[in-house]
């Protein structure tokens, strides 16, 4: 490979002829050969670096600080970022300085040397017609830039991809509640036969999950809503003209469309990332939600012959390398393999947030990386499950039937008329001697068939 | 000792002649000797039974299905349960059955039979004045009665204990924020040292951890006010009277002062139970501020001479058993002993929201055990804390000052100035050489002395 | 109450006057007030400390550093001690100082004071026949001595209550497994009906998944084994006598039956428990064995008419307060509950054992606090589950042989005959139609029916 | 894009025309669009599949059931799978179905095909030399395949990558251990001035942990050496000839030079993955360890004025965007923020494991994608922080003499002489009046200045 000389104020650097990159990203590289090849610095963060230095850049030129040429060719690169036209540009891994400091130069290297490039010159000019800490770095730090990013990449992820995914599998479950509304089925606690219920109801649980885990992720918004830029080093904003946060915060939110704003406190801004490790919280509810529901679609639709089988969920590929001709709820287990990598990230995010100290977190890179895994499966596990799998529920009738007429919980019915150790004295019976509750209760004399089918019929139990 | 006979539908059981509990309380002790002398079911939990057996009481009253002196019976060995005057006689452990229904029972068999005594009557007796299932559990079942149980308890825990207790400690931290907002230290991020700021701004941080942790847990109040009381066996409330859910719901907020209200869906409110999960996520985050709290508290006050030493905290006991005159930060100690009980705990209740199987999740005593478990020590903790080492939180003024004069990264004031790059070189020549910033920054020749002495002013740098 | 006054290096503290403890004791009551009703520092702890309070005892007077009077009057409070007849002069919480000094101190002045009234003193006498700190802690530290005190309380709650619960339920697994080695049951994986194996054969993997876990926990015994006695302070054993750490280790291990050794490493013994954390992480290995054993069970017992149905387990109580005679697999939920219990706490002891700083772990409460709940709930919880449930598994014949019966993956058989595709298109449309196998495999003409009943047969197919 | 059809049990699909893949690999592009740029299955799994299907095929070959011809053409993609030939043939992602079944067909797809047209075929013609089902896959299913291929890969991984990662460290730092034994230094416990040790006594507690650490992962080895492979669908080995489980392990044992064994049960092989778990409990131990090496090192290097500063490590790169010449523990950041992945990954792990059910386990591929990005994090983690800072950790020698000079805990070598009291009144009053040791031992009265000299010597108390 062809190379040309960087230097940062440690010194030369070799870097590759054409990376838009400098010295500071090329150290990197030399410096974390730690899963180089699969764990890459997420794009949503580039992407977020790639809005605030744009709006730093405004901001600058609104206080009078930074040229409007300067200005306009920053927030030039900054939208060819964002188009995803410079992907190969950064090439960080997660597993680098915990303040994130080497991916915040990338991007202020790429800003400045592309725009060099852009405006006319050359690579290998010795000056460049934007510093890259000077210019695309001016009123800001890593300590401020970085948490702002995950701030809005965490905000934009859970806007665009995790909510829409969650309300996508809810609106499809919520229809399939009110098409099963009427279907009466038996209900089972402790994976035990008990009282019916139908089809619908059982699947309104579900629905009723998702719209608390929905509330559960937007309660969290506000916090992550609060941006860390203007804090720069510690907290204090030192080198940031006046209104400088304000602003900044503003520019922002017009440019993604989201309330973002400033934070209160620039000192938790940085030094804690609470509001990362609240909105995964949430985040891992969901998760737990998840778990709950693949897990009753896949042993309602077990079977086909030796399960429970009173729902048929999509055959979408072969299920068995040997077993032909079996079909398996392969989207329940994508779901449920989801929601435990999302437990899993959950402890991560929790351990990283709480090892800060004084003013700086640095386990920065490891919150968001696991905090956009998170949002990402989610969201479009979700939508997966939803396509593939949900959208098809249905009942199987004929079993459905079969278990409710056999149940000996509806036995239930008759506490209120004969109380419960009569009422359970006939399920025994009938349990033991395998014969229906009917005919035990009539054998034992506690009531008559008449009164038999007047007050046990399970569709008035639901 | 001494046993009388008592029945339950699966025959006779020898229980403590004196004990008010029945047969299935003392089967449950037979059945499940694990962790008796320290897994008790929490006594929050029992209280707040009373709370909703009191509450069914009156509902059935005014339903007409309970007459009154049944129902004030029943209300008055409630009032009895919650001035603690019954606490021996509910002996069960968490790891029972997973619906808690023998701790249900118990509640129901202690409520009979003490108040048959209550009535004249003696617990060798055939027949008692109140029927265990048909009475003091009518209208109910184990399956709503024990998530109601664990939001009650929750709520009141968080209200009563948990909340209170961070808002003293961040009251406190408040107090010393202004009092010290005044104090110039050195910042450190990365552990290295940094810019400036003030030990009012670094405390000012914790202050809006706490605040957006208080903010995070009363979030999820509204979940959790959500009461499953109503859906009986699998949520459809077979068994109960009209309009039953929604006046019980009604008296337990009476009764607790909480406004407790009935779930809009049952099913999910006996299958799952993500609002235990979410609060607790709450919880953990708060945890997760503490930890960085407490090692910062730690941090600051160590020494005392080979340490940062900036702050003194308390010296509340003797810190070494060898090592005479040592005074060690044990406040600090405890506090995060408790965030890692919190975060490992928030494993424990993921797992067990996780794994609920159609209509009902049955790790209901495994979760409310961690969560009353996490909700008391936070609240204890920062009261301990609190009074035994926030309050006492006093700056050493001499060593601040000492690490200000000497810190390098007053250079940072030169960036606007002179440029990063220069900056740079006076900032790592003065390190190499062992000399100030003022004198290496002369002998560069890139500014003068008083030009230092004008922009490198540390309390411009805040 | 009345009081007495006691006093160590910070001056004068009120104790209670019949209390064996003192001054630092009761500052330790009057400082963390958190939990005090619940978490009481484990008894296996005092009960440790005893043991190696002996040991020290009569390692000093080898030494010739302690006279035989003081030590004999040391061994004779650790035996009062170890008989349990001291239990309520320990009242300490979890939640103190982090090395767990206070707890050695609540020891050494219950042992010099006890040690006094039993030699004829007062506790009010101003001198007493042994001094805490010079004679009780001679050639100690709690920095050494409750590390020791971990590894004591880890190895023998293992060895006494864990692996023997773990082997009392594998025992009767391998029983059954042999009992029902001819039972030909339906497989299911993906929770769908797979190729047949015996009932055996599946109980012999729950019997292999024990055998692993018991072996994965001897693993990890030699790293418990060493003892961190010698090191005192930081490691460097100041203040003992020479040949101090083989000698108390000898005296633990002859007083235990144990094999104790000293640590060949002070320096990691008192600031990491790696050892610790390496022996919890074979105890959540073997929680996620039974949450799978337990899982199952549950799962197969499902029913009775509705479920799985292949297997019957006892019935122990009635299983719910509303739905009469209901049996629910309650062994199997505290077991799971349990498990999710033990995964928890290895995410609090991960974190605990991940905090340790510069000479000392301060989070070793909290981290054997962890490891011996889990280590007795894993023992006990075994123990529960095998006398209440597992020796009372038995086959459901009918409803297995009905299963074996219409199984369409019986069809596997056909692979090695006609190959995988025409196979799987058997089962597809047999399923679709609603026939048998064999019906389906005549019609399309890819078999006869003798060779159909030649080569499908499910008992060689195991 | 241009495309050619294919077809499986379940019909026609189309297929990117230059693909070596067919149509179940296609469906499962189709049905599992979740992080399709960043989670693919590992590449270690694809490369345990090519040794496992070449030695399958060898073992068939033996067994006379399978052509030479075949077997070779086997062989021969299978090392083309090797050699990294063909890496971009396998798309398919972590989040499909939870046997792992779609990545064994998309291996056994390839394998079909590649061998057809290196036979000299056309992807297009409608027979191909060999059949991905009846010839690749013959004797195997999923259900035994994958779990052998995470064996393999996890074995392997930890062979290569973990441990001589972990070795690397632990031999620098037992060089450093050895450079630095005669350097006193002030001790830290509770992260207060504690007695002193030398700082190669420090390093060596690092070095006893790896050297823990390592025993406790290869500890482990012996559960991950069995292969499920023989076991097929659910563990009875249908569909194999006899010997194959023993002679497949061994061409497995020959080709990859590891010392595989068959498991001895096949029923546990499939249905639990346990020795993942506990194997990764190893690594978490690890972890938990470079955790606490990474934080001492990054607080012993804090500074360079106003922190601990006792030792020095290597200036890799500026450290920050705003403050000029600072350099910042990085590798110590990186190394941190991987212990918090692992630590959270072994939840996942757990959660994966502990739910399989009946005779699978379908949390498969999320189990392993965590367990090697555990094992190669820690492996290339611990390899850059030894090669960019333990490597260059060296005494700031000035700083070092300093704090054992002024420290107060060298008075602990006065309890012998004086008594435990007195030496604390010492101490305190020195602390008190800012003066030392010696200076207010004499005015004490307690001893004279030559005693003093004579009993305090820093470097006997090592």
């Amino acid at each position: 490979m062809e190379y040309r000389i960087e230097k940062d104020t440690m010194g030369e650097v070799k870097v590759p002829a054409n990376a838009y990159w400098g010295a500071q990203t090329e150290r990197s590289i030399e410096n974390f050969k730690i899963a180089q090849d699969t764990n890459k610095m997420p794009k949503e963060i580039i992407r977020a670096f790639a809005y605030l230095k744009k709006a730093a850049a405004l901001t600058n030129l609104d206080a009078g600080i930074l040229p409007q040429e300067k200005s306009d060719l920053i927030g030039k690169v900054a939208d060819e970022i964002l188009a995803g036209k410079l992907d190969d540009q950064f090439p960080l891994v997660v597993w680098q300085t915990g303040s994130g400091t080497q991916s915040n130069m990338n991007v202020n290297e790429v800003i400045a040397y592309r725009a060099h490039v852009l405006n006319g010159g050359s690579l290998t000019d010795k000056e460049k017609v934007l510093h890259p800490n000077d210019d695309v770095n001016k009123s800001q730090s890593s300590n401020d830039t970085f948490p702002t990013a995950m701030h809005i990449a965490a905000y934009q992820t859970l806007m665009q991809v995790t909510i829409p995914g969650i309300e996508k599998l809810r609106d499809t479950l919520a229809q399939k509640s009110t098409d099963y509304m009427k279907v009466v089925k038996i209900g089972r606690t402790h994976f035990m036969d008990a009282t019916p219920l139908t089809l619908g109801q059982e699947i309104s649980g579900y629905v009723s999950q998702l719209n608390h885990g929905l509330k559960a992720i937007k309660n969290t918004l506000a916090h992550l809503s609060e941006l860390a830029l203007g804090g720069t080093a510690v907290g204090t904003g030192i080198n940031t003209p006046p209104g400088y946060s304000e602003n900044v915060a503003k520019h922002i939110a017009n440019l993604t469309g989201l309330p973002f704003i400033t934070a209160e406190n620039k000192f938790e801004a940085l030094a804690a990332h609470d509001a990362i490790v609240e909105a995964h919280g949430a985040l891992k509810t969901v998760a737990v939600s998840l778990m709950k529901i693949a897990n009753d679609v896949r042993m309602l639709s077990s079977g086909p012959r030796s399960g429970i089988g009173e729902i048929h969920i999509p055959d979408n590929e072969p299920g068995s390398s040997i077993m032909p001709g079996k079909v398996n709820p392969t989207q329940c287990e994508a779901l449920t393999m989801i929601a435990a990598q999302v437990m899993g990230n959950d402890v991560t995010i929790g351990i990283g947030g709480s090892n800060g100290h004084f003013e700086l977190n640095v386990f920065k890179p490891v919150m968001i990386f696991n905090f956009l895994h998170s949002a990402r499966l989610i969201g479009e596990g979700c939508v997966s499950f939803n396509d593939k799998c949900a959208i098809g529920i249905e009942p199987i009738t004929a079993n459905i039937k079969k278990h409710v007429d056999n149940s000996l919980m509806l036995v239930t019915a008759l506490n209120t008329k004969i109380g419960y150790y009569k009422a359970a004295e006939i399920a025994q019976k009938a349990h033991a001697e395998g014969t229906t509750l009917k005919e035990m209760a009539v054998k034992l004399g506690y009531l008559t068939a008449e009164e038999f089918d007047q007050w046990v019929v399970p569709e008035k139990m639901v």
